[in-house]
């Protein structure tokens, strides 16, 4: 599995018969399961546990716009990577452009998510802690 | 939609593609979303919102244990309907046989669930509120 | 449930558990489930079965892109209205507007699908059948 | 991860937002899922790849018998293992035992999955391969 040059992450997901459908591909809200594992990994590998950052410090990732293209069906047992990289950095969101391939060239889907902190009782946006803003813009 | 001699309330479900995999027919796990569905409108048909049970009497109904055996196969487009019948009741969990049929006549699956009454903030077993155990005893 | 002025079709959705997350509200792609379900009875209420469709015409129809906005989280039990709108129509796809409300007036989700017709042995675009194409034009 | 002493195969499976409910718990549906991705990768880890099986030998697995134990519940971001261990090989069927595990020593639920193998075209059961008998023999 490679990095794509523009990626900040990739993390690999395998299609089971779960993610199928009678079309006989991949369902199309599947793929924002796997949009979702990567950008949970990704944030691990940063450092952040999202049960930790909603039990100690109140704040949920939401996702409040997406945006995704279908290019090519992926299918049964398919190993396909997730990519993500940082596109825009706020005060209360994110955005990011996540891709789905299959190994090794072929791009399946192409997303623009934009992801807001919300405080987690309320789920009313807020600002991301100071912590995680200061480890995102190192990282980027 | 008529109700099995034995059924004690059905529910109709129609399978769309979320429901079904790559082999042309209803993924195994979608069986159990539909069963569940069942069991929510019989709840409710009972005069039990489980919110209300949650947020009021810190109370949820949680499968223990389920058997099921898979027939025949539901399809993409099939319109099901999801049988409910009170089998044994307990002080702290309820026995329910569910079955999902294919109009008129084809039964595709046979369940056995055991619902467990557990505290919503524990997740530990315990007595079914008085209210709901007299409501359950008057329509058994 | 009331049509929207500018909905051509609209669908109730109840809320089950399965639709929900730890998050304590309704999973970002299940939401993709209930334009789904939408979109086949709308096709439906035109008279066209997708089963059908697809083994008498080799024609499927594949979301080939898109866009949603998250605006209000919908909870367990929730009874929702899912609207179609159809915004263009063009030889090989539709694109429709979709949103999701909580009754009355609460605008949960906004959404734009396109719709491509494929052909469902090669997945490939094709024109979509004559008969859909004026039916639609005479729906719209 | 480390083999249970009478596990013929373990499977890590990782608990995302997709998998829990409002309830704050992995849904019990979703174990299901996670049952079979282990059975997959079991059968990937002796040489069968069920795409494989299915095209050229017109065979599938499919479930048509479960009974599942849910003793404890999973959450969000827990990291399970998921055991497979056969119990019964018959000419059509294989019946297997399934645990899924919280690291080290918590076990969450207990299966036991019947699965028959079934010609693809016609999903009636049929006798499974010679390849795959004397590889299950050999394993077993």
């Amino acid at each position: 599995m490679t990095t794509q040059p523009n990626d900040d992450f990739v993390w690999p997901v395998r299609v089971y018969y779960e993610d199928t459908d009678s079309a006989g591909v991949v369902y199309y809200a599947s793929y924002l399961r796997f949009l979702e594992r990567a950008r949970t990994e990704w944030l691990r590998s940063l450092g952040f546990e999202q049960d930790v950052l909603r039990e100690r410090h109140n704040v949920l990732f939401a996702v409040s716009r997406l945006t995704i293209e279908y290019l090519r069906p992926a299918r049964f047992n398919d190993m396909l990577t997730v990519g993500v990289r940082m596109q825009r950095r706020g005060p209360v969101s994110l955005t990011l452009a996540q891709t789905v391939r299959r190994d090794p060239d072929a791009l399946l889907c192409r997303s623009e998510v934009r992801i807001a902190c919300v405080a987690a009782d309320t789920l009313r946006p807020c600002a991301m802690p100071a912590f995680v803003v200061s480890e995102l813009k190192r990282d980027h």
